[in-house]
């Protein structure tokens, strides 16, 4: 809160009054950051012709960006924070997770649909191994202080993707 | 600090006298929890003759105590919570953090000295994998409560392992 009235300039009762309740104000501030680290990862991926060069850009984007988003991702803290205390955060992180997942399962249906890829692969899992693998990452490299897990976690992810996923050339 | 009055049945000066500051307070009582998740993880591990099957081991007991730890992993939860407040709490989750990767790494090195595995397995890689890809899981499995993000990454990290891991038979 104390933040809040720093960087907006506003009194208590003046950040208040745009809100009905505290819980609505932690989740319109979780939209704000969520947008602002989504705008981040999406970067130059729409330029990208191919499903799968879409997904690789994308991991690349979230282990560059990872000093870029204030305070790390704002999913990670509030899927931790929120877990008890706030429903209406939990409800935007949780949203927030599912449109994340919706858009990779989306990349993966459009390499598949353009014969990019082998028989057999699942959006779904691909969607939930990326998400998992590059948040638990970024978890690591908080306790770490460095980005060793991010890239490790990228060189994996980028092999599975090129021998796993591709159709063979 | 209510819930651990409640537990120890002491009151808050009872609790007090046997540390020397909150700081250490929280750093002990994560020591503790960590150490409970640590053996449901671990269980039945040491039984299992391949360093591989250690490995699968470990990952199946991680998705299957998912519900027995209560409040979710320690470390993912002090990660977040610890990142900018208490140092001597994050140091000890980053000490366990280190712990359990070199515990990972032990075992897939068991696995290449026994001649498990393909050449050019890297044990920091896997470990790193497999920290980064079942917290994340569990992180996107709070949130979205249910267990399919567990269920898919473990399925993964198995498949990765026999296919990618363990020398051809």
């Amino acid at each position: 809160m104390a933040d809040l009235m720093a960087a907006t300039g506003l009194q208590k009762g003046g950040i208040y009054r745009h809100f009905s309740s505290k819980e609505e104000l932690a989740a319109e501030a979780f939209d704000y950051m969520w947008q602002a680290a989504w705008d981040a990862r999406m970067l130059h991926v729409d330029e990208r012709t191919s499903g799968l060069d879409k997904l690789k850009q994308l991991i690349a984007n979230f282990v560059e960006s990872r000093t870029l988003v204030a305070g790390g991702c704002p999913m990670l803290n509030t899927a931790i924070d929120a877990d008890d205390g706030n429903p209406v955060l939990r409800a935007h992180a949780a949203k927030a997770l599912r449109c994340w997942l919706t858009r990779l399962q989306a990349m993966v249906k459009e390499a598949v649909e353009r014969g990019e890829t082998r028989p057999g692969v699942d959006p779904k899992t691909v969607g939930a191994l990326i998400v998992a693998s590059l948040e638990g990452a970024l978890m690591m490299s908080r306790l770490e202080r460095n980005s060793d897990a991010l890239r490790r976690v990228q060189e994996h992810l980028n092999h599975h993707i090129e021998t796993q996923i591709a159709a063979p050339r």
